[in-house]
């Protein structure tokens, strides 16, 4: 089945950088890259892999996708990029797969938050550097195909973390890709990004789903909850994601969260110490500190 | 000095609830409140106590009140009512001298944060039950007089901790006070209102505090904050909140928060241990389990 409305093209669109796309798990960052890519004239087809009937029947109503399928076996045949935008140990898992039915000119790169593990993959399904590792740092609240949006990504980073072996020209390509659809292309060293998001992602989110939990352990919590607003209101947004992707940053990006859990946790004692002991001016101090990296953030975002 | 604003009255309000209402703490709530009464035509003349100059200038400048003053003798002489809009020990620490200053009939309450122990130290001044502890469920990113808004109490919960010594007639005055400037008045037991406290804000304020401290200890948090989207932005609001208002908070309810963040220390402990063996059945259940909490937050609340 074509889409009709792939065949409508912008004649001032650049040349299509890729004859057909893959999306492997079309969520709400693949639903996305589909729409962009599309509109952008950056892709002349684009084909959606996903295990969820659901998730299929809203791409290909939404206008994502020229075709969609439930496997992988089939669907790489004619294709010249796949992007694995699944959970992180699905993609690892999925590499050797993509490797047997893809072609040999065929690039791959994926979407997920961690980058050392899934780089490793990588390199070991595609001797010939035709994995390109990448991580965009962008979400929303909602997950699904449902909540995809063409501009997504614009203003977005996009972090790329090629290793030795990368080709410099698939890196090169797939960073057009990613300025196409409005991102900066961000070159990191992949242990450096998993440490990085160890600290300002994947600690934050562990930290709002215990205090969700410890909230939900409480007695009468659904009655103390009405009083929430504020503090505990502000930490909803991260319970709202996905579990299954979460569970599997959390494990694989396993060492660097621990670590920088273990610092959290010291900071905690030593704010629990100062409450015990009546220090007010360790608290000042702590809570002085605290806005520095508030004013930091915000500085760097351009965001209140 | 009468600010000519006070004299402009709609002839379709109210009579006014009271003749002369002093508001101790002309910041965010206090300013608000002054703002919010005057616009409903629920008091006639607004006196401000604050030791900031700057806070006085603002306050005066933006018409919240009729005079402001340095310090409280002299300036509760014709009051019969104050408002005590200060850092929880301060408000304890003025009481007694709230007493000594203020006419027998003048009535006295809070904002505070915290219930039991000013409550405590309210009867303890005001034996004959004048005084009623209170605690809007309002509040801002910013802080002080120049982000104070009229309508910061509308469709806010406003709670009342009465003891068996507060007079019937006292709360039910001050309670038409906030309802008039938009609130629902939600009438609870101090100790009750502590804990629930202690869970939904103070843990969350501390644990907002300990993340964002963690991070600014990394090496390299700078460059690390830059790609803080979602995750730790999420809790940079908590952290723009005043240290001295946060700290007595911490300092006076530190049973209620000590129990609470032990529960919580239980839930990341299994959460972290979870992480550290690879049990991602365990993840996933505690995940989903947060999932039912933020459902619960938002339909309580009516916002996401």
């Amino acid at each position: 089945m074509t889409n009709p409305k792939s065949e409508i093209r912008n004649p001032k669109l650049p040349k299509p950088l890729f004859h057909q796309m893959v999306v492997v798990g079309v969520g709400l960052i693949g639903g996305s890259l589909a729409l962009a890519a599309r509109k952008a004239g950056l892709v002349e087809a684009v084909v959606g892999v996903d295990s969820d009937p659901g998730h299929r029947e809203v791409a290909v109503a939404q206008g994502m996708l020229d075709r969609a399928a439930d496997r992988l076996s089939g669907s790489l045949d004619h294709a010249d990029l796949v992007v694995l935008a699944v959970p992180v140990e699905t993609i690892t898992a999925l590499l050797p797969e993509v490797a047997r039915h893809a072609d040999g000119g065929c690039l791959v790169t994926d979407v997920g938050s961690v980058k050392g593990p899934i780089l490793a993959a990588g390199d070991l399904a595609f001797p010939d550097g035709r994995f390109v590792a990448g991580h965009p740092i962008a979400g929303r609240e909602r997950s699904g195909p449902g909540a995809a949006r063409a501009d997504l990504f614009d203003h977005a980073n996009w972090i790329v973390t090629p290793s030795g072996l990368t080709r410099p020209e698939a890196l090169e390509r797939l960073a057009r890709l990613w300025q196409g659809v409005g991102s900066t292309v961000v070159r990191m060293e992949a242990a450096w990004h998993d440490g990085v998001f160890a600290a300002v992602s994947h600690l934050p989110h562990l930290v709002a789903y215990a205090l969700m939990n410890a909230v939900v352990g409480m007695p009468h919590w659904e009655e103390q909850v009405r009083f929430s607003a504020g503090g505990l209101r502000d930490f909803t947004r991260v319970a709202a994601s996905d579990p299954a992707m979460w569970r599997d940053i959390f494990l694989m990006n396993r060492d660097p969260i621990l670590q920088a859990l273990a610092a959290y946790r010291d900071v905690l004692g030593r704010l629990e110490d100062a409450i015990r002991i009546g220090d007010g001016d360790a608290l000042i101090a702590a809570l002085a500190q605290a806005r520095i990296a508030r004013g930091e953030i915000s500085s760097s975002s351009g965001k209140p």
